[in-house]
């Protein structure tokens, strides 16, 4: 059977090898539940860069341009880190350039791996389809916040690890961390994400449907990946 | 009131301020558990090395020398990473000078810190006694392995937040995630560290008495304090 692992910070990832492996990048609040919904909705693709200048120089190449710093909309950005955002009717067809704090440095930083896909609440069984088809190693890179663990990235990785145990082989201390956790939150997500350092830091912008969104599960079946530098729909 | 934090690998550290606060070095699979059994049972002090070389050039000091590698003793070093090996008569005052995969990089890195101290489930109480006069902030650093996260350390972390729950603040996902896991597995830790990926490195070498010791709570009445270069008995 083919194995799972989990990377809980980018500052982690030299320690995995990620050559022939699947990635899975979570970023739930808010990065990839974003670009899960925007390719959900009909944008044609979305590049990630990490740095705000290099997101910024594409607007001349006619791209959206999506920024986020520290859970807040940039300045001069057409499109900020709410998922309700990625909805909008002008941007079916349309290429985004993204830049958030953790979510674009994940996706960067596994350049090296088979395949890239975007993972989130909202489309966590067309992943979980996915990667049964896929036969593949797989490792859920989880962003975090700033190089830390994030609670709500790892209830992701969890819940996903949850719904491939029958079919993928898992030993390691991180995914059996994840997968602990899971079981004993799962009735008790929202509650649990709510409490969560990344929840409290976001409250003072008044993202409480947000977040609410963000937890939502299979409200799209799509599975994003990255082809090139783009982010598309498989 | 004063907080507690968690950081899950030697990796991590350059994230967290560690001036002006308390750590606790945590390497339960063994570094922590045969420091904390040595100062015991009267080891006049323990010397962490990084490197095999300086531990060695020790030896000519009048030092006994304990060095691990991967999971065995070293060849040529007096003592290994057992527990058991650290309660000999013949090291009643002696000073011991140490080598580990994980341990002695942890505390290596804790330089900055207003007191480093050494913990394991064999002085729980003591550590947690210890922690509640000090009144400072406290960080418990979790040796890993290689980097990556260990359920045992992660485990233990989250056995001392439970005992400090009502004279500490925390509210870090990182804090949040071990208490959970502690709270949720607290009846059954051997047969979870049983199944931990390190436990399953130590089978080949026959080591289950040394992972049950490990695991049994307040053994010894010790708080192993960083003093200098040396570990002594607080």
């Amino acid at each position: 059977m083919n194995s799972i692992d989990i990377c809980y910070s980018p500052e982690l990832i030299g320690l995995y090898s990620l050559k022939e492996k699947i990635v899975v990048v979570v970023d739930i609040l808010r990065a990839t539940s974003c670009i899960t919904t925007g390719i959900a909705h009909g944008v044609k693709s979305i590049t990630p860069f990490e740095s705000l200048e290099a997101c910024i120089a594409m607007k001349e190449k006619g791209y959206y341009i999506a920024g986020e710093r520290g859970g807040q909309k940039v300045e001069g950005f057409d499109i900020g880190n709410s998922p309700f955002s990625y909805m909008e009717e002008y941007l079916i067809g349309e290429k985004i350039a993204i830049t958030t704090t953790n979510g674009t440095v994940a996706i960067e930083k596994s350049k090296e791996a088979s395949k890239i896909v975007i993972g989130s609440f909202l489309n966590i069984s067309a992943i979980a389809s996915y990667l049964i088809r896929q036969k593949s190693d797989v490792l859920f890179f989880c962003a975090g916040w700033k190089g830390r663990i994030s609670l709500e990235d790892t209830l992701f990785a969890g819940a996903l690890t949850n719904m491939l145990e029958s079919d993928f082989d898992f030993d390691d201390d991180s995914v059996m961390m994840a997968h602990s956790l899971y079981v004993k939150e799962e009735n008790n997500i929202l509650k649990t994400i709510q409490n969560s350092s990344h929840a409290k830091r976001l409250k003072k912008f008044d993202v409480t449907k947000d977040i609410e969104f963000c937890l939502t599960r299979d409200k799209y079946n799509v599975v994003p990946i990255v082809i090139g530098d783009e982010i598309v729909a498989f």
